[in-house]
């Protein structure tokens, strides 16, 4: 599979898994090793996490995975994310929702992650959303002592539009290696409003959130759901794509912006059908049938 | 008339006619030099056109006129578009609307441009519209090729808002040299949103297309174009000018930023009087009573 | 108090105090200079003016207290701003209120300043407002000239947006020191649109004016105003403060950007309520709890 070069020393397959939901596929241990294995043999070694993705519980189902054949951790990169405070049960501590990107709390936050993951290292670390309250050098503070610990090899951000970017850029050495930002034919919004051309000014790959939606492309009864559903079922004969899934990552792979597609699916057919959408092309008439069609009007 | 700077072997006449409607003049080729000659003895030397005018047919117009008098070329800047791609009976080929910034586009549409307007040159090519499709890499090397053949003297933009300004020139090794936009007292966008402000950050001057917003002014019924009508036909006589379009470009030009109007008139008269609008002076009351008149509400 | 150094040579407290009402409390000049040695003796040595303020009087009627001890001066930070126009019985020759930023405009307001307030040098002039007739050449070379001949020692802005600041600075050596503008629960404007974290990656502490909303936060009957004052409410008897005010002040002291609130009253109580908010602490549960209350949504 094609990969990505991130950084000096890294590089992702342009396809990602997502792990968001691992724990409500009811996997054991093993089934999740074999899930690993599969979307290793597609050529897809990045995966996914978040400390709080199921509330707290999908870093460490993965981490059990792992332990079965620890030999895999060198095989694949760790993308995992912090900043967010959800209120939990497994996290009785926490009072509220809400964001904190303070020192001490990145740093516990990535020490449960490594011990959940069974791992010595993250290999990118997301601040998860942009938080109003965040102090720069405090969160710039962490990233150095875990860089320097040999606990995280490089550092990102999700959700930042571009003055949550430089600000937090303007108080590092190194660069942010990514954005991971929702993009798909039915959530223009990063490519209407400079944070898709933020990420190519940058020379920085963005990983792209619910590729499809979440799913609601498939079934919504939404009049603009529905108009674009028929318009990527006809692309999708047009191209020879299997399904319109497999058009939706195309039309993503297709920008020169290099999206990398997490696929959140916890089935083997859907993620080869992500991985086999590499191969499929999209014209320049098909990628704004599609935009035009999910905007609502035309291009000007 | 002023001369404005654009690169270090170019500058404009302030005042710029436009030719995006050459094709509705009915003009014979004669009839269209005598235009042309009309234009230069008022000081214009510049001339704005696109590939897609007329459904592609102004530019051939044009270069039709200048082939009576092929030395006028010397005398004269002649600034083109590419990156639109229109459905028309004279480019069977296209099967949709689209924008299209691709290297091999690019340099098909300089080609015919070259060819239409019978030059072996053309002094600025424009980027039309923001394409959200563009790999800058693509459109960069096309400049780079047209460049080192000479078949195009410097590069600029159309429309575009500051994240797309600074993508395209992060990938390219000179300037940019204006951004052309629509600016009037009825269309403030670009005075609000920033972009006229990138301008002249960037020390680019830019070019003003609808500057009289496409005439409206002249006759709408609408609350705010009447109200506006009315505020200019005071100025115009506090002013000393002859009507109220020549308010309108006394209003842009009276802005420190050194916008270019473009004139898109067949009539010699109304040429004219946007020259003539280059010895009015404005001062801060009345610049303002019509930006407040637009807005419909005073500045903070 | 805790001081921030805004430059080389020039610190503010970090509560400044705010003349903008000065001519509605009816103070006798001792009474205003009472006023002065009170917020001195708590350690606030700022003053924010303009000369605008109360119809072009504000000015005076400080210097005039300022007069009865000179030596004063020598203790406190001045900052003025310019560029508003306003008619006034005060300015006779204002023909209507619209924006100046010219080098004339700018020069004769510190003028102005400077004899009304009974002073020889500005420590900080801020450009009031951002003026979209703005000619950065003009306003910079007045910035120059008062600089050299000692009447301006600093230059800033106020409610200045990413594009106008960026575009003022393009055209200064010096840094802007600051930029003043409107931060409190009740507007989350400059939070959320990039503003307050321009100011954090120029490294400059914003002054915030209506730290309070104006006030309309401890009697409005709006829904919005009434669930935040029961949460400001809540939050008082949490960290110990001994109104919602103090608490107000204390979310914007907590935010790491280093604002500054601008404690605009004329009655010591009030005064001294905000200086004893600085040491007040807020823990994250409860800063986003008035930022999600005032929001009226969780963040995402």
């Amino acid at each position: 599979m094609e990969r990505i070069q991130m950084a000096d020393g890294l590089s992702f397959s342009r396809i990602v898994h997502g792990l968001w939901r691992l724990n409500e596929w009811n996997y054991s241990s093993q089934q999740t090793l074999d899930l690993i294995h599969h979307a290793l043999d597609k050529g897809i070694t990045t995966f996914d996490h978040a400390d709080i993705y199921g509330s707290y519980t999908c870093e460490e189902l993965f981490g059990d995975a792992l332990s079965l054949e620890p030999s895999i951790r060198e095989k694949i990169e760790l993308v995992t994310k912090c900043g967010i405070v959800l209120e939990s049960a497994n996290r009785p501590e926490h009072k509220s929702h809400h964001y904190n990107t303070s020192k001490a709390h990145i740093i516990s936050s990535v020490e449960n992650s490594l011990k959940n993951l069974q791992t010595e290292y993250i290999d990118v670390l997301l601040i998860h959303r942009p938080d109003p309250f965040m102090d720069p050098e405090q969160t710039v503070e962490a990233f150095t002592q875990l860089k320097a610990q040999g606990k995280v090899r490089y550092f990102g951000v999700s959700n930042f539009k571009q003055h949550q970017f430089d600000l937090l850029q303007s108080y590092m050495d190194e660069k942010l290696i990514t954005n991971q930002i929702e993009l798909s034919p039915l959530q223009l919004e990063n490519f209407e409003d400079g944070t898709l051309n933020l990420c190519m000014k940058e020379r920085i790959a963005p990983m792209a959130w619910s590729p499809l939606s979440g799913g609601s492309i498939f079934s919504s009864q939404e009049e603009r759901a529905a108009r674009l559903r028929n318009v990527l079922q006809k692309i999708s004969g047009e191209i020879g794509a299997e399904s319109i899934d497999q058009v939706m990552y195309a039309w993503l792979l297709a920008h020169p912006a290099k999206i990398m597609p997490i696929v959140g699916s916890g089935k083997t057919a859907r993620i080869d059908a992500a991985v086999d959408s590499l191969s499929l092309k999209m014209n320049h008439d098909q990628w704004f049938e599609i935009l035009q069609t999910s905007m609502g009007h035309d291009v000007p």
